[in-house]
């Protein structure tokens, strides 16, 4: 009889939160998992689950926002080991591929980066109020605010691989979706976290698609018509990874806290 | 001091387990994380970063081994209600995006779905001292020789997917790499599981590519030759999911017990 009464006060609760947070109505996930004809077994999101479904890609239509039963355990995720751990597990399996693979000594072997949550961290500003974990909507002024400070630290893991990259004789390649009017302070930013040379460094000028993949794809297929051979690519989207001549080799670097289409 | 001692003994402890362990000598993840020149921050492998590597795809080589050390957890998550839970969540999240879609009702929309631990589950034969979770090599004749009890259950998930896409007139297309001589009892175990109907069961002919992606590109191709749509496409292996005419959406089933590259 407790158990009853304390499982109807906790729905209760969950009920109230579920109407202050009137800006998540439009999630999907939201909707499938709280709404009358959901299907799942579980009444509240299994956030590993939510999360094992933005990694691999299963889920990509997510409106940008972490459902809101997700953030303590999406904090506790960005904030604890775990992230740490899987970013150098993707780090060390890419390192380990780059080392067993051939490459002629010609220049012309490169690995294709992201920038942000790939090589420099956005971790800081997440945490600010302004983003919030990812919890609330994402304000593009607020972040390129954040980001002209220039002081994002590196994703250790990534930085590590760069490091042994560029041992190996494999050239760097930068790839945002970023505007090239922020050249200046992301150059600055990558050397002090410690991306101290590269190839290229390509942000979006005014001509180029609008659309992320096809953006990516078009500037990959220059890369290759210069006769590039793109060994590896790794980025925190899918986006990053889909589309044409996406490298030899893929890799995924975590991110649940925010999605670009 | 005595924190230097126990150290000492771990590690005395782990070594001598490794050398236990000799089937696994050939593992690189084990290479990589007990050998001495390992570069992460961990003596043992965190095995959710394993699990999560190996389901984005950014480790495809792992030579069809769990670690050992991970045995327990992958045991537990298989047993548990972790892994039904990702399924519910793959499975919700193809049904949601095959709900919203256009589909003209002219018999041309279809789902690729693969059949092992996509459609049926292996589950029973892996609990098996035969299979150990995927803790010891793979025997292809032991394996056969289970499968040809057709006895296997469906995932749940996958289940509830097939019967809402049925519901949505989208045809079913079973495409599996397992040899056409298992044909009467794949599909009689498929009719036992709740797969009542399918527009096609594409089993592996004599004359077939041997390599799984090339050969379920060409399965593929055929069918969009043919007039067909594939709407959506879902499987446990990224090479299910990968090569040509993959389908306007992939879905990754959740699949820690072995991998087909």
């Amino acid at each position: 009889m407790e158990g009853l009464i304390i499982a109807f006060l906790l729905n209760l609760i969950l009920a109230s939160q579920a109407h202050t947070y009137t800006h998540h109505q439009n999630n999907p996930l939201l909707r499938m998992k709280t709404g009358g004809s959901s299907s799942l077994k579980y009444p509240l999101p299994n956030c590993l689950s939510w999360r094992i479904a933005v990694e691999t890609g299963n889920l990509h239509d997510w409106n940008n926002l972490v459902p809101w039963e997700c953030y303590d355990y999406i904090r506790q995720y960005l904030l604890g080991a775990q992230y740490n751990d899987e970013c150098f597990m993707v780090a060390d399996t890419a390192k380990d591929y780059a080392q067993d693979i051939e490459n002629p000594k010609d220049g012309k072997s490169i690995w294709i980066f992201d920038i942000h949550d790939t090589l420099l961290s956005n971790l800081p500003y997440y945490t600010l109020a302004d983003a919030s974990f990812g919890d609330i909507p994402y304000s593009n002024p607020k972040f390129n605010e954040w980001m002209t400070e220039g002081s994002a630290p590196p994703l250790s893991g990534i930085l590590y691989l760069y490091k042994n990259l560029t041992s190996f004789g494999i050239k760097s390649v930068f790839l945002s979706n970023i505007d090239d009017k922020y050249r200046e302070v992301i150059s600055s930013n990558l050397k002090a976290a410690g991306y101290t040379t590269w190839e290229k460094l390509i942000l979006k000028g005014t001509s180029d698609p609008s659309d992320v993949v096809h953006y990516k794809s078009a500037k990959r297929t220059e890369l290759v018509n210069a006769g590039y051979r793109v060994l590896g690519n790794i980025g925190d989207q899918w986006s990053d990874l889909t589309g044409h001549h996406v490298g030899d080799r893929t890799f995924k670097v975590p991110n649940p806290m925010y999605c670009v289409a």
